[in-house]
């Protein structure tokens, strides 16, 4: 394989916090180790159209600090056929791209090890979502943020008037994954979390209810992991009001934004060290690996496995909430 | 009129962020001028039923900065009878309680007001909500607070990736009054603000997307404020999605999340000077008045002007938003 | 008077958190009435050596939520010379710019009232200063971000272990100008302030000492303003340490992150306003002008009322500290 | 050894946030196993003076977000003498007390260790300090956070000015550990951090001064960990502006504020987690251990390992830190 001079990066996907400070990494990195570095515009769109802009270290001062990501991210129906993806490589031929680095989640990175077997390109996966629901990494970057987010938003409703039988519903991200639920409703303090990898969540609402939310006399406060829409905790609010008309219920839905904010310092370290650690791993030759971390440590996951596998939840987790919440 | 000894104090209604320094500052003023007193918990309920408790000036150390109210609130249907009036008023008898400071919006002052009235007893409101909507004073307790808490969430929805077409919906408090939209609206650099202020919500929707939401190519922000019920945001979302199918549309709602946190500078300078003012007035002799803040110093306000008139929107507002979101 | 068709704009001393909003919304009205604007960097600096650059709608875009200024400000002592400012006003013809637009605090506006008389160039200043020291308007751009920044610095040291005699010194900005210090203080239920209005600062020690700070048992909080220089709050503690030596004494020094951070609702909104009203009042013909807020409205407050005089400490929030401290 | 029927809990040292957390984690899952729960106050004081309390469920309602510590912490020099431990101990057996859970840091682990053994009382400890330097566990209750509160202040600090040979001195915590002021750093995109684990801080300070602090033209911002005293970066900054006068160095000191502090999502979820685990611990037997995470599980480490052993900084970080602030 040839030596490496140039480095393509581009986020993809929904955006996650702390993309910003992996895009910062890997161009530092980068310039440290003397390569050259391309920044793809609006993910595999900018790939396709070839909106794309030399990085210098300059570029990426000041905005470690900021959510979002300065690459943009959109969807790309063109990269999902043969003639999009060879329009996308053309471009990459055209700007002198050696390599490719890819931010994102399940989707971004199934893209990335398509493209990389059709062209024999060197291709490196970062774990960006706040979901957290890549295997072979114990924690993605934008995850963390997402979480304290989600804590800040239930302190504030834990915060207003307790009184009986009074029930708020909030929900969260994570269609596939209960992590933000789960450990949300852990750290928030409150009493239950609907997640997906249970029963369904009509079912879980039932035995809530059964069990009476809980003993004392505030009010609960329960997580819900958003459905297929947006909404679905309206839905459960629904129920509950006509079947149990004592129980004063709330919703929030906090939506979107908890795709945003300024990343947590755990997010901006992972991001940090996953971004260096990509320029490294593209040096000594690796390819087509997502860089995760595994007990503290950096590890290397072949494409194919972070795709194809579920992070399971932890017990531990569960029993801990199911104990707090008496 | 016999000389105050003792002072009760209550929070009624929807909490606000501030109520805790209010109250810190009605009972240190209180022990600073010799005088006694009494909280009374969970509003008119806790004056009916007795759950009325001697406070020092030790039980309100470390409050200040605490959102929601360490007197709770609640409904009381009760005090709306005049037999539970007669029982409330037997506790005041009982606690030697000479004056009642009310903390709260305009049904809460409401219900000061009568109660005055049918027992002579000498009331003071102070204005706690965070809609902002009560007549006589510049600003509530609560409001500041819950303006920045909107805006926290405002800026993390405008991280996300900015792509076409792309809309979002912030629900946000205020049945019958656009204070928090508008301002939030203008704050948060959004798009537009739909306020009940103005003609039907849904015409509102329509003048917005008949002037194409904004010229430019990044995403829309539009705040709404709520409906009868929470959710009138997502009604809202289901017809620009059907009529409108291009445009991507995603919808957050706050609810209660807005009530809580701890309370802004401002609300806890307005909370405290607030409270020393009730003190000073009761002092003075003033009864059945609402202490509020206009022109930044201390005015007091009937309580029937305080309840009967509506505060309006200010229109330079109005063109501010309009100027700045094109 | 020729008809004002190209603004320019500039920041200049201290940074303070709503700079941004009065450039995004300078920027926008006067592109919403016609207007060309140019964008000047580093304050008086870049009018000096040309460093100037035309300022869209879209290059405003996304920045009311950002701290610092996107201008830059920065130290000039050409400016302070008659041949700088000569080199200035070339500049300013060169660039075709008709009236210039100052954001900035009592330095600043001196600046530009010197300019304006000697060039005859209209001149419009905005009061950006965390100090909140400018005579004429109620509040200036960046105090309010600035007081609740100190907010949350004193409330965090409030949550530390709360033993007998200890006793935290947290200096603060305002040098000449105790606002910051007092107010912070009342927000944040601090034992008391010390402040460049009242007696020397070893007086006010001295008083507070024979006080005994307070009488209660958990630890003390005093908020400093600083001296001429930073760490003035060292000294004092080494006084106390030495001379009272069974008082356990800890600094905090804040420095200049009381001038960062994402502004306020209250400061965004002021700086909206403030904006449109100067590109309204330029329209209108005045210059040579402040635009302030008075009782919630627009004012213009020539440059040397606005500089000349100082803004006093209210008596009324000298004694709510009081009180509410015992 | 007897059965345990009820676990005594204590926070000493200096606070952390999430001590709460635990507190309430050890109270619930102690209760939901049957035992009864003491809550001691004032540290190892409370234990010599007796200031003990039965702790329900409901005592610990709503205080995972509070930062510092219901239980207080204070010195105790009593405990370190042999009759302060014996008064100790008869209070233990006065309140029946078969077991104490100590949270706190390295002295206070030492302090139930010795403890333990005089008494052969089972004890378990909680890793609790903000430092994160107790070996057998990745990561201490209240470091996260404090690394967050770090992160805020520096990112207000970089919004400021960025003018030419500006330079900023934060000190954060860590006498003896630079964990803070490393990942700070690296969080937050600092150019340096001066630590413990290095040469002196004076050479560490030349070494940066000579290789010019930063080749970039925006200002330079080093993370020192703090000396034996606070305000050692006060004297760097000395040092600096005598010998390098063209330097304009600033200074913050955040000290205690550090401590303080609505726990983070992670510092609760970890709480949660070691006080779940102390109690299961005690069940089944184990006594004299700390209770920590290595790799996302649950450990038992005995005292004498978590006390005499030093956690080591990560070269990798090292060299993050060194590519990145380029």
């Amino acid at each position: 394989m040839k030596t490496i001079q140039c480095v393509g990066i581009l986020t993809s996907g929904g955006d996650a916090p702390g993309m910003n400070a992996a895009i910062r990494a890997i161009t530092r990195a980068a310039v440290y180790k003397g390569l050259k570095v391309k920044g793809i515009y609006r993910g595999y769109k900018g790939l396709v159209t070839g909106e794309i802009k030399e990085f210098k270290s300059e570029d990426v001062s000041n905005i470690i600090q900021m959510g979002g990501t300065i690459l943009k991210t959109a969807r790309c129906k063109e990269f999902k056929t043969e003639e999009g993806r060879k329009q996308a490589y053309e471009n990459i031929q055209k700007e002198g791209i050696d390599a490719l680095i890819v931010i994102g989640g399940d989707g971004s990175l199934s893209g990335a090890r398509i493209f990389a077997q059709e062209y024999n390109l060197p291709c490196i996966g970062l774990p960006g979502t706040i979901d957290n629901d890549l295997f072979g990494t114990d924690i993605t970057i934008g995850y963390d943020t997402a979480l304290n987010t989600i804590l800040d938003a239930v302190d504030k409703i834990r915060d207003t008037a307790s009184s009986h039988e009074r029930l708020f519903f909030v929900e969260v991200m994570g269609r596939d994954a209960g992590f933000l639920a789960l450990n949300g409703a852990i750290a928030a303090g409150a009493e239950a979390a609907i997640i997906p990898e249970f029963s369904t969540k009509d079912d879980q609402l039932e035995a809530l209810i059964s069990r009476g939310f809980r003993k004392s006399k505030t009010s609960s406060i329960v997580l819900v992991a958003e459905s297929e829409l947006t909404g679905g905790a309206m839905h459960l609010a629904e129920r509950v009001k006509n079947e149990y008309p004592q129980y004063d219920v709330r919703v929030t839905i906090l939506g979107h934004l908890q795709r945003g904010g300024s990343p947590s310092a755990n997010d901006r370290i992972l991001a940090s060290r996953l971004g260096v650690a990509a320029i490294d791993a593209l040096m000594e030759g690796y390819h087509n690996v997502m860089i995760g971390i595994e007990n503290d440590e950096v590890v290397y996951v072949p494409f194919r496995k972070a795709i194809k596998n579920d992070k399971p939840i932890k017990e531990e987790l569960v029993q801990v909430l199911a104990e707090l919440s008496i």
